[in-house]
């Protein structure tokens, strides 16, 4: 069994990132809450650095790094939000970052992560693995390979999202029914719910997932890993990993009360919400657990739940789209 | 000369707010500061309840009545952001509202205003006064009339944004060369000046306002009220006002280092960065102050700017347009 991170983990990462992460407001609408009958609280961590949590685990990791190690730097294989927080942590740090991406990447997404200092090393993703091409250079250049969520550090690190929630909620007296978290690979949901968990057992913690991509929902209800079809497809790019990883699945088994699969339409739903009632630009995987409550898959009806909106990093096309919705 | 606020009224009601009022965030970007070649601190007062900064001076003023006259409620004319800052405001404090609207104005005002719980009186707008109307209400009522921005109370209350603005620069050890924040009837801008003012005397403040309804910057110049050409347009549909208040006026010829006038251009452009760039939903005159640094009307290389991102409250036909410039 292999080394699980526990609530002291995501206490020492909420230490590195103070004055590093910004914490992000837990916003509220009355006039949703009146719509709902309940109270709903939106993590914003759309407005993190990067535009998404990912920073959080990806600096929460390359800060531990020794001198020596971190001047050969880090390496990530992502095009979307952990590319960002890998090349920001690192240029926080003064360090340099390779980021390995499928020649076919959106040159936005390229022309952010090189904004953020980081070299980019394309692929061909018919005919390579990005993984090996990853881990050949870190074995050349002895740069730090970050794994996207199968890592104690980072999901330590973006536990502290949930050690926000938690906190934040006990400073103003309310108990959480229940906290949301969009998953993909895991990270996210398995550290709000370490931090979650620590501060109230009481609190429910669910994952929220695309339908037809709901790994963790059916891994959970068949108690072993099980990966998504891979012809199943989803608005929500952010949220594409094939099947929840070793670290995360344990946690996920020890902490989560499920995970809730959402359709692409109750999100588009959700990020037009965000938008008029919380002013807030979300993507599409960032917007899955608000769908998961707004869309009655979780009753909020008199109680307090926390959803966390985990990124805005979404092109004008597709949010004039969920506008339109 | 009538009486002005001072900084100890802006201290007074940030103690008020406090708890009630969200201090919302002061974001950056460290991309589009690389872009530019300073340093563009945004407040996300789009963030804040009911969507704009006007629940600030709404609740100062109301939260100083006493249990009688709160009874008999609070009166304001308005169909935008004011209306919804009242509502909310009196709604916190268990006080009746009523809100004076033309029978034209959107209904997703309408309904927004009537969700805080205000009821609203309609009149005609070719044919009747609005502030008669309002002024006959609270004389048979006892209701307290809010003005818009020319009252002590609702100046301090909105000058809590810029003590936020300027605590948090001092928190993280920044010295703040300017900041700048919209302008209609002048509230925000000059309780703003009076907190910022006050914590550095060296830091300049601006008003930004639509090109065409400049009236703060050509009333600056010339030395005296001076009004806007009644045929005058702009998207700013919350920079409005004809002319700045007294109290406004002169808090402002003390105060401000002078006017900027941006185009609606400019303004669209601010509010696809706000999008792209801060995950923030910004309304057209929540923009402008952005707009005013972004259209380079004010100089920030090399320096630390602060603009104020007063509101979020937009319809998604206008956001969509903007995302399209």
């Amino acid at each position: 069994m292999p080394i699980l991170p526990d609530i002291d983990d995501v206490r020492a990462a909420a230490v590195r990132l103070r004055g590093e992460a910004i914490t992000t407001p837990l916003l509220s609408s009355p006039i949703v809450d009146a719509r709902l009958g309940g109270r709903l609280l939106i993590k914003a961590e759309c407005l993190q650095r990067t535009g998404s949590f990912k920073f959080r685990g990806a600096y929460n990791a390359l800060v531990q790094l020794d001198a020596q190690r971190r001047q050969a730097g880090g390496i990530a294989y992502s095009s979307g939000n952990h590319a960002q927080g890998v090349a920001a942590a690192a240029q926080c740090l003064g360090m340099p970052a390779t980021i390995v991406m499928p020649a076919d990447a959106p040159a936005i997404k390229v022309a952010n992560t090189r904004a953020y200092g980081a070299e980019i090393v394309f692929y061909d993703r018919y005919s390579e693995s990005r993984e090996d091409i990853a881990q050949r250079i870190a074995r050349d250049s002895g740069a730090e390979l970050l794994p996207p969520y199968d890592d104690v550090r980072i999901i330590a690190g973006q536990g502290t999202v949930g050690l926000e929630i938690a906190m934040e909620a006990q400073a103003r007296d309310l108990t959480l029914d229940a906290v949301v978290a969009s998953c993909s690979g895991g990270g996210l949901v398995t550290g709000c719910a370490l931090a979650v968990k620590a501060m109230n057992p009481q609190t429910l913690v669910y994952a929220a997932e695309p339908q037809g991509l709901d790994d963790m929902r059916r891994s959970l209800e068949s108690g072993t890993h099980v990966a998504n079809d891979p012809a199943a497809r989803s608005i929500c790019d952010a949220l594409l990993a094939p099947t929840p990883g070793v670290l995360t699945f344990a946690l996920a088994q020890r902490l989560l009360a499920g995970s809730i699969a959402v359709s692409d339409d109750s999100v588009r739903t959700a990020m037009a919400v965000a938008f008029e009632d919380y002013k807030l630009v979300v993507e599409p995987g960032g917007a899955a657990a608000l769908a998961a409550v707004l869309s009655g898959k979780l009753d909020i009806k008199g109680k307090t739940i926390a959803v966390v909106a985990s990124g805005g990093n979404v092109d004008r096309g597709l949010f004039k789209a969920a506008l339109e919705a």
